[in-house]
């Protein structure tokens, strides 16, 4: 039923999204049918994300989630940095990092908290995440924030280079600590759970659908990224709040929608893993990997954030930490997230 | 014994603190009648508020003892809005959130770790206020702060409506949550433990006693208010030590006695939801519903403290949750905790 | 082996350090000495508490590896405040702090890490620290760094002072509860493993090595820290990043040595009580005794840290205590807190 509304939402947005880019259709209603074919077009990438992940066993399944996401974000961001729109990139790295930690992570909660009363997942991966979280906002991102106040430009940037390549480092390593080092060292009490679940598609389609997806999804991205300006101007929305909220909405979509299947469906892990796992590989990866990127273009980008971009990131990680920590979740848990996430909303509205 | 002296010092003080505003005694004496009373008759309301609790569970109990505290703050601080005092209303918020959180928790966990080596309470109830914590005073009190300094004054107050509304709602899903969906759901072990006690006072006589002494606590207080300027020339006091330190320290006199008392007894349950609960009523529902009955008059209050004002409570709140978070408490905690209201307390009298 | 190698560097060392000194040799050669032969003294200082600790059981052990640690840092800091370098002695405070929470502690982690897969110490302890780690940091240096944007000097001197005078009491109160009220009150599972082993030395041989070794470093020092001012200058590195990252790797080099000792033998109790413990000692014992001392100079020094310095402590402690809590380490934990002291480093170094 909802497979086939999704069918023909792709059959249908796919090929008005090209024809109406080609044939420059109002921005208004180009950014409604870009929307909707990106949700719709999530909706494969969750269906066949959850068929690898069954396939593959839930870390993978997660890892793969996280990395399709933010895919899109990346191409999205290198256009930008290219224009030279170094603001905006740290805006959605922001809202990606704030969207993924409490829109995804809270519509999961809620939603899977809806249906069952208490959730569980590994309480080794909450904490090894909180870590990572503290880690990487606290300390990488909150430093060169404080530290560039007494530096000049050249030294601001070779600071935010030595913490690029740091963070880069040590994501790397904590993919090594994950998948060889430390791989079933940390037991899981409810990872059996969901094992007996037969996958819908096998993992060669799966592969197909998920790589036709993402490219279909990151071309419309693309194209909804022009229409944001003239909806700004028309809906009176500040370039921050397109960056920092809308961005961020409509470029995770594809982790929105697949972290809610799996908390609906009491796979907790999985849903954990694609809120913070996503946020952490934005934070660690694709944030540091875009500082870098951008010495090769006219202007670098510093890693230092503006001062509310910034407290919205940190209060965001404490929130969630403090959530999480105990490896249990229910509803109110999720609406305390989204509440946070509507304060932030606000804020960069009013901004 | 002790209640004799209670006993006392109610028929002593309530008439004197009546005859003394009539008659215009001089403030420093009026200062130390009023405080007496109060302090005798936050005592009722502890006996009252116990044998209500022992009919009708813990955190009924503790629910209504964080209401009766606050019910006269909330009056007092009606008052200081009609005046425009919008400034002495947040130092008596903040004064409230770090008396309740290291005054009133520092004395629970002191005292009752001086008779009883550890005292446990619900783990879960200490993530769950934690969480809210984090939410009101990190995510919902720091934010504006920020925002604020790239807003005018319009926008400002507009925030601050929007994140008072959000504060309230969440606050009443939180009571839904543990009233309703998620009554009994997370078990304590300690609970069962005080049980089987006989309440001092039926119910209907504990209400009654419960209701007059809150009535007599607002009147007196409401008069010791006025007694602050003349004492606060007389001894030096600034206005910001009076709002954060002496309002904070009388006017929850009555959370004091009832929190120290049931740590006494080894019911660190009531005694921690007396002290953080009392917290989370003043930050989710008492401030935010000062913000918003601001706009009815002249001077609207925004949600916006000082600097010293705002680090004081984030900091509070930290100590508090790393001290809490595992469920067991000892004197040395109360101490510590006890040791930062003392910082907090010089640094807003030499200021 | 490793032992003839740290008799041979203590036999060459320490004549070479004094004829050296007196005969003004080149700094930077000096500089070179002095640091190996700390380093080598350091080495007799780890196996004598390490015998002293056998024969002691690892607490009482643990605060005398931090007890001679520090008492080096403490003699250097009397001679900077004699000298009116009290920007120095707080950079050099700050050094401490997180050169003994992230350098120590993260060599502690990665070394044991790398020989044992999963490290395990008390988790009672764990949270305890985290309890004064707040306080120390977060509530004690906080706190008079934001209230003291609105005093004038002799305000803030006052406010140091109170606050020291509260950190010291609070410290010995510490000890108090560790030592007597609450001694073994919380059990450690892991606490009987490493009690069946041998002292090398006996109680009197390692109490005569300790001492003198402590005395050799703190000459050694002394004469090291002459050497920084030329050293500076000649290597192009600035006062703070001395202060903050020379002094306190060549100053804590004895808790080096000793925590990875401990930390590579499975003794994760003392490995950590080594890093944090000492931590403390700094926080709550040296750095207030040092605001006290210096009212007897000339220049009194407040308890007011510059940003950089602040932010590093405040976020090195948010790093460990998350890392720490859970009583449970491993090498990637330990690579964490080394990346945030190279990124703190890298920052020094810039400013």
């Amino acid at each position: 039923m909802v497979n086939r509304i999704f069918l023909i939402a792709v059959a249908a947005g796919l090929p008005l999204s090209i024809a109406g880019s080609i044939l420059q259709w109002p921005s208004l209603i180009m950014f409604g049918i870009y929307c909707l074919t990106i949700v719709a077009l999530a909706g494969y990438m969750g269906r066949a994300t959850e068929s690898l992940a069954i396939v593959a066993g839930p870390r993978i399944g997660g890892l793969l989630n996280a990395t399709f996401g933010n895919a899109v974000e990346l191409i999205i961001s290198i256009f930008a940095l290219q224009a030279g729109l170094t603001g905006v990139v740290l805006a959605s790295l922001t809202g990606s990092v704030i969207g993924n930690l409490l829109l995804v992570g809270g519509l999961s909660f809620l939603v899977g908290g809806l249906k069952h009363k208490r959730q569980e997942f590994s309480v080794y991966d909450a904490r090894h995440n909180s870590g990572l979280l503290i880690f990487s906002v606290i300390v990488a991102f909150v430093i060169p924030e404080v530290f560039a106040m007494d530096m000049d430009e050249a030294k601001t940037i070779s600071f935010s280079v030595g913490i690029s390549v740091i963070l880069i480092v040590l994501y790397l390593f904590a993919l090594f600590f994950r998948l060889v080092t430390h791989r079933g060292v940390y037991k899981h009490k409810t990872d059996e759970a969901g094992e007996h679940e037969e996958p819908e598609w096998g993992a060669k389609k799966a592969i197909v659908v998920l790589l036709l997806a993402t490219a279909a999804v990151a071309y419309v991205s693309e194209n909804l990224v022009h229409t944001f300006e003239t909806v700004g101007e028309q809906l009176g929305w500040s370039e921050l709040f397109i960056g920092v909220i809308i961005v961020a909405v409509v470029g995770n979509a594809a982790e929105h929608a697949s972290a809610i299947v799996m908390a609906f469906k009491n796979k907790m892990n999985i849903a954990v893993e694609i809120a913070v796992g996503s946020t952490l590989q934005i934070a660690m990866f694709v944030a540091p990997l875009l500082v870098l990127l951008s010495l090769l273009f006219e202007q670098s980008m510093p890693l230092v954030f503006t001062m509310p971009e910034l407290i919205s990131m940190v209060t965001a990680v404490f929130l969630t930490i403090i959530l999480t920590n105990d490896g249990d979740t229910n509803w109110f848990e999720g609406a305390t997230l989204l509440a946070a996430y509507l304060i932030m909303g606000i804020g960069f509205y009013l901004l």
